[in-house]
This record gives C-alpha cells, structure tokens and sequence, in this order.
C-alpha cells in the first residue's frame, strides 16, 4: 500500500462564501448556488450526469487544521470536548466535506449547483452518483 | 495551494472479503461485519462514538485503478459507457468509498461494526457522524 496517498484535485468550486464566518455552522440545507469547475482533463468523466439530479460531491477543506482531534461540537465552548471522528468538524486528519448538491445546468465542464455550505475556492476530489 | 494533498491513513478494515470478486456488486444493504482498527496516533478523535449509532466511514479503495474515466454501468457491458462521476463506481480519480456504517462494540481503538461491502485490508481515512 501506498502509505500517504496523493489526491488529484479534479476541479474547483466558485461559489458566494468568502471566508469562513459566513459559512453556515448549523446543519441547516443551504440553497446557496454556485458553479463546479471540472479541469478539462477530468471532463469526460461527466457524461451521464443530468440537470435536476443530486450528487454527491467530496471537496478537500484547504483551509482546515488537520492536526487537532477533538473539539467543541459546533464551537460550543460550554459542551465537552468530542472527537472529530464523532463529529462534522471540517478540522479532522483529513478534512473532506460530503456535500448533496442538486445540479441546475451543465455547460460542458462546469455544472451549476445549489445546496452549498463550503467556501469559493475550495478543490474538488470527487463526484458520485447519489444512492437515494 | 497543495497541488496534491496527501492522506493520511487513520486505520485498517479487517473483514472477510478477500477478493474483489467477493465484494456485492449491487447497492443492496450488506449484513457483513468486520472491525475498523484505528491507529493509536488518532484513537482520542474516537471519543463520543457510541455502540449503536451509525457512522459514514471513507476508505481509500487501494486496489482500484485511478486513471479510467469511463465505465460499463455495474460491469454490464450491454449497457453505454458512462463518466465515472456519473456512477458509484470504485474506479476513479480519487478511488474514496463512503459506506454508512453501524458500530455494534468499541473497544479501545477497534471498532466492531456492520454493512461492509469493502475488502479486508482497505485503508481508513474518515470517519463522521451520520447525519440523518
């Protein structure tokens, strides 16, 4: 086995979240819209995805500590300090969101896309198909 | 940026699916049981999991080629070809499995839990509370 595999960024994500505090903490559906670039190079790997359709969508946090394991859930400083693995802290080893996004339009490698809590900028690792 | 990030390995499935061939095919709820070994360097992100609950675990799928971008739907070669984002597919850019799972024992960093569709020997690379 590899031990540290290396990830292949396969896109980007250009939405309406500067920074992090305007990013939604709760569990809330977001309707934010935004676009998914898809580099080129990743492109084909698109063809049967539809307007209308949720996917799945793995983004890799950037910006996220990957060296702290425990927090207070939902920055609650009054609750006890939890595992990450136990939580949906973006801070985690390795901080990978799962996003459902609902596709508006495709436009070749670009899908527009609504339900999303995570900031512009943010690399794209994977999209699949959602089991229902 | 990281141009590509790396992963870090948190465990290892142990389970009795050996082979590829073994492994469901299928999107049917697998019964199967195994034990997610967590490594002593992150078993305190483990704190708060509790026996019962579910949780969404991502493993690396090590076996799995990284540079096809385009499937037989389920291996059916009657079917038309389709990107691998269009699918569930373990064969992609970033060959990520996210499998709902639920822990039936904790013991130290071993989790005993059920519904595994993975092979024995798969590295660990997440695990988050299931939202519902």
């Amino acid at each position: 086995m590899e031990e540290q595999p290396k990830l292949k960024i396969i896109g980007v994500l250009h939405g309406d979240i500067a920074s992090r505090e305007d990013a939604p903490k709760n569990y809330d559906e977001s309707r934010r819209v935004g676009i998914l670039e898809i580099y080129p190079e990743y492109k084909e790997a698109l063809d049967g995805i539809v307007s209308g359709q949720t996917i799945v969508v793995l983004f890799w946090l950037h910006k996220s500590t990957r060296d702290t394991l425990k927090v207070y859930p939902r920055g609650d400083k009054s609750k006890e300090l939890r595992g990450v693995f136990a939580t949906r802290s973006p801070v985690r080893p390795n901080p990978i969101a799962i996003s459902d996004l609902k596709v508006l339009r495709i436009h070749g490698g670009r899908l527009e896309v609504s339900g999303l809590d995570i900031l512009d900028g943010t690399p794209i690792v994977d999209i699949k198909k959602k089991i229902s």
